[in-house]
């Protein structure tokens, strides 16, 4: 039995998402599909965790095992030379069996792009949000701040049926910054972890609060009611992108 | 009498080019029949000259006139509110009634991206020319610094029946410059006019001359045969932007 890891990098506009599900294509889907068909060997694809649909990646993990050893060199040639353009392998290697890459893995970073320009480029135009309103760049990270450390996020998680994750809307946000990016800003996150659309319901805070649509004081409020339905909209899937997952001492190397 | 001036910003992936033509949608009917829907004029759209089936640009410039004046920023923001968000316009303002977008061109600016990383990540697909081989940078230099100056360049350009242009096929290029792009380079051109795929051509044989396909003496050769069937196939429309047209002096401040 080998076990191996891959990094994954996609434009997610044209699909449901990372997870498989019925009658819509996944990119979990694809890259399971694609790697039975190139090593002959029916595969389960394990991704770090979800994207939703429309939400990019920039450096996704996934795993999976083989029963024959593969040649991770000649495999990104060949799985790059399958797979959709809009979908590419950017790193393969062999990996401990004990290497998971959902449970291995200890904090995860996105980032959210928000172009602040009166128009968006045609290039950009999938892979951003336009606001095109005056915000106050200082409140947003007034307000971001408020966002870090150990909270119950409920009332910034849409509910999902999920189990495990829904029993335990508490997580812990290390950092949220605020960056420049060419076109505007971006939002830097990193966390232990994330409930479903909890990062655009914070972005659609965010730029509630620095658009001043809702006083800054509303965030408290909204994180002691643990209601979702008290929180502003999330904003749009095209801006987010998974950037990277890092995992325990025992992966780091890898 | 008014005239107004447009500059564009464009994703080519979609259209069949600036002109317009039976059965294919183009960026200039787009345009045309969106201002024509805006002013509640019948009107004619003159662009500074084509662009390609999927060629991009990033600053295309057009003109028009109206037999009533217009606001400029509230046409600005009423036609992005309508036109599909692959194009934008960047500017629009008023000029003189002797300006033409086109005969007063003095001269053009081109780049074309090329990606040299081994894969071509999914966000940059539809904007680049992938060449996954080694190329040989200072070949490169050496061989676009004979395309310079003026000259017959019969053999790098298509014919497309279109009169004035293919009876003199003499051009000047005034700048061919390789400079380094996010993941690769990108070839800078500027010249007083290019003819039918004149750049995607001379793309084609500066790749051909950089990955050792070929002799960089071959293009002399070229050249003297004034016959496009002795060169090689032009690189794909995706990777080329018109970046700047360039006014004679009296429009300059325009």
């Amino acid at each position: 039995m080998h076990k191996y890891c891959l990094h994954l990098m996609y434009d997610g506009t044209h699909y449901s998402g990372w997870q498989m599900q019925p009658n819509a294509p996944s990119i979990q889907q694809i890259i399971q599909e694609t790697i039975t068909a190139l090593i002959r060997q029916e595969v389960s694809v394990v991704g770090s965790g979800r994207t939703d649909a429309g939400v990019h990646a920039l450096n996704q993990v996934a795993h999976f095992t083989s029963l024959i050893p593969i040649e991770p060199e000649r495999f990104f040639r060949s799985i790059n030379g399958m797979l959709p353009y809009e979908i590419r392998v950017t790193k393969v290697f062999e990996v401990p069996l004990a290497f998971h890459a959902q449970k291995s893995a200890k904090s995860k970073e996105y980032t959210y792009r928000i172009c602040l320009e009166p128009i968006v480029a045609p290039f950009e135009r999938l892979y951003c949000l336009h606001v095109p309103f005056t915000i106050d760049i200082d409140l947003l990270k007034e307000a971001a701040r408020q966002f870090l450390g150990t909270h119950d996020f409920s009332s910034f998680a849409n509910s999902r049926h999920e189990g495990a994750a829904a029993k335990n809307p508490v997580r812990t946000l290390y950092r949220l910054d605020v960056a420049p990016w060419e076109y505007g800003i971006c939002l830097e996150f990193e966390g232990d972890g994330f409930l479903y659309k909890m990062v655009r319901n914070i972005v659609g805070m965010l730029l509630q609060v620095a658009s001043k649509k809702r006083p800054i004081e509303d965030i408290k409020a909204i994180f002691a009611a643990k209601d979702r339905r008290v929180a502003p909209m999330a904003a749009g899937a095209r801006g987010l992108f998974l950037t990277k997952v890092n995992y325990e001492k025992l992966f780091q190397t890898l």
